[in-house]
């Protein structure tokens, strides 16, 4: 059953508000069945909302809009949508009583605008919002279903699970999108894309591997329709995993940060990082992460060599001698802040990040890293590009990569 | 110049992956002076790409793409452009040896998939992708202009920033368009809006004035159409400085930490940081920016109280009487850092960014923040929401303007 997207606001075409609701509906009804051919995305403006619902209709059964249901006047997906259907707005009791408890439990008086979402088209069905004033509107047209949603993520999301999800599953049959996913670095995507290509050939008709890079890794994922095929999807992701085996590093799509907090936790290990081109970027990147406190003792960032020498206590010499983009430096960085801040394990590291600096021999883009756990050092370098930001998001990826392989299984 | 952007891929719906790239597109073409009229999502479904190219090109004179570019098999993008444009694929030399050239540097072998990136259609005009090995690929077509860009976000802003927008604005003379913008601090949204609703009423007709939110400060932009109004836009801005002064921090659209890049670099000034609750994200955050070790020398990230203790020697009574958050403990943590890392500046925090932790007095979103410039010390304490990472980086912006706004002019 095909369904498309709309999501309505000015906010999305200026780029002042990331489309959040698209993903979150689009990751649910997925898991249920239902395939997303399409996200639209269009302001607040009744003949282009009309155009898109129009355009919409014509690739898939189902519409879901998000968004122009509020009180002010900058909204009008309900008034629109009147017109779309040809209907006229009627006063709703059960949406003025919904309304007029959230007021009560607020303590608010109710005013004029607010009073006003209680009229509905009267050719839809209503589905309470239990979060907000905007009620949920269900339109049929022959074959066709649109619903309208508040573009509020917790009023839209608790409207899909409690009402919404289980009606399209009530009504329309489907069959269940599975998938597995798994990160692997140390590869180019091209380079992975050739050792795979006989597992994609061999592939039974179906399925899809989808290769998604971030920087310093890629996500694989395997995917297929029919929940029938579940134990199939396993044993090729079995397969899939003996082929990338030495890059491979965790089923699933959590981020390095997230597995390398799951390990660490699961270990009842302690980090450091003793970070001198990252600038923090890798303490900030594990303790977004919520119990970072957990493991995470802290971090010497040690931009002027000044901090690397009187916190670190990197010899002065070894700087002079083998450059502080060297093994020997972050050697004895990893080494050290372990020492110091007391943890079992710790990340270094030093490089040039760009746009200046660097040297002939180690031009912009060189790093080295080392990770340290328990008595193991590992020492890694690379050859990174000339863009200061994704280099040091890369180094950073790299060096959790680089502890999560180190610690194993 | 009416636009659309089209991102590709079956990951966006299937909600594995939130479309970023439309939103940073669109904020960035939106202050350049083009309207973005639609965002579509669609699969990588060559039917369905062409599909979204004719809808496009009805509405918008400009179409930007974003994805499907990548040498896998499931990137089908370049294949497609080239039927709907009723061309074929040739070798580009220039594109080979960029190819070539990435690969070298970071010293891989070229493999067959890769080479196969260099061949590009032949009626495209080649922009170089200089973080990857997939060109971005210019269409034209009567008086309509296609643009495919890479989907990994920083290979398509790269070539955005350098090569796509300066083409744009060259080929379709928008430079009409004007703008000043400023940054605010310290004050909501609505009440903002409150404060200008004068201003905005009383704007002559063609200008608009426009909030864009960040976490810890909201940019305005006041624009026109037409070089003309220019000496009255300035003016305009002036009087909107009046309204807004106490909450006002810089004119322009440089980020917290560019404008305290500057400012420092200015003043000769320096910089440590003694990170508890935001790990390490201030300091990453000032050195992101180019030339930062002009002025920045490293950041103390004291997770754990024993690190508070041990390098910031905060005193453990001070911790068990105040609390770790609280004034009396960033107090100590900003002055020692600056005195153990020697800076004549210096910023220190602490406070429970969630989602869980906090204390009954002291709830998650309670954050205490202080800043050094040369003997003066500044506290504020914040009560920010319960998401983690929004804390997080709204505490990292509070904090870098509250150190800008005690350095003054």
């Amino acid at each position: 059953m095909k369904v498309e997207i709309i999501t309505i606001g000015d906010e999305l075409l200026i780029g002042q508000v990331t489309d959040t609701n698209s993903t979150w509906i689009a990751h649910q009804i997925t898991r249920h069945g239902f395939e997303v051919v399409a996200i639209s995305s269009v302001g607040d403006c009744s003949e282009n909302i009309i155009k898109a619902i129009d355009i919409a209709f014509e690739r898939a059964d189902i519409l879901l809009l998000t968004g122009g249901i509020g009180p002010t006047n900058d909204d009008i997906t309900k008034h629109t949508l009147c017109s779309y259907f040809h209907t006229a707005l009627e006063l709703n009791d059960e949406v003025l009583q919904n309304i007029e408890s959230i007021f009560l439990k607020r303590n608010l008086l109710l005013n004029k605008l607010t009073y006003n979402q209680a009229y509905v088209p009267a050719s839809s069905n209503v589905i309470q919002n239990s979060e907000g004033t905007a009620p949920i509107l269900w339109f049929e047209k022959e074959d066709k279903t649109l619903v309208s949603l508040p573009g509020v993520p917790y009023e839209m999301q608790t409207a899909m699970y409690k009402d919404v999800i289980p009606l399209l599953i009530k009504r329309f049959h489907v069959t269940e999108y599975i998938s597995r996913s798994c990160i692997v670095t140390g590869i180019t995507e091209s380079d992975l894309a050739s050792k795979l290509a006989d597992f994609e050939l061999l592939l039974p008709s179906g399925y899809s591997l989808a290769y998604l890079p971030s920087l310093g890794y890629i996500s694989l994922r395997l995917s297929v329709w029919g929940h029938e095929h579940i134990e199939e999807l396993k044993q090729l992701m079995r397969n899939l995993k003996k082929i990338v085996k030495s890059y491979y590093i965790s089923k699933g799509t959590k981020l390095p940060e997230e597995l390398l907090s799951d390990k660490l936790q699961k270990k009842k290990l302690t980090l450091s990082t003793a970070e001198s081109c990252t600038g923090g970027h890798i303490a900030h990147k594990i303790t977004v992460v919520p119990n970072a406190s957990k493991f995470f003792i802290g971090s010497i960032v040690s931009y002027a060599n000044s901090v690397k020498e009187q916190l670190l206590n990197v010899d002065k010499n070894t700087i002079e001698l083998h450059g502080v983009v060297s093994k020997e430096v972050v050697e004895q960085m990893v080494i050290n802040v372990s020492k110091t801040l007391n943890t079992n394990c710790s990340i270094a590291v030093s490089g040039y990040m760009g746009p200046d600096g660097g040297t002939k021999d180690q031009p912009v883009g060189t790093v080295w890293i080392a990770t340290k756990y328990n008595d193991d050092l590992l020492f890694q370098k690379h050859h990174l590009g000339l863009n200061r930001e994704y280099n040091i998001e890369r180094t950073a990826n790299l060096a959790i990569l680089q502890l999560i392989k180190m610690i194993g299984k």
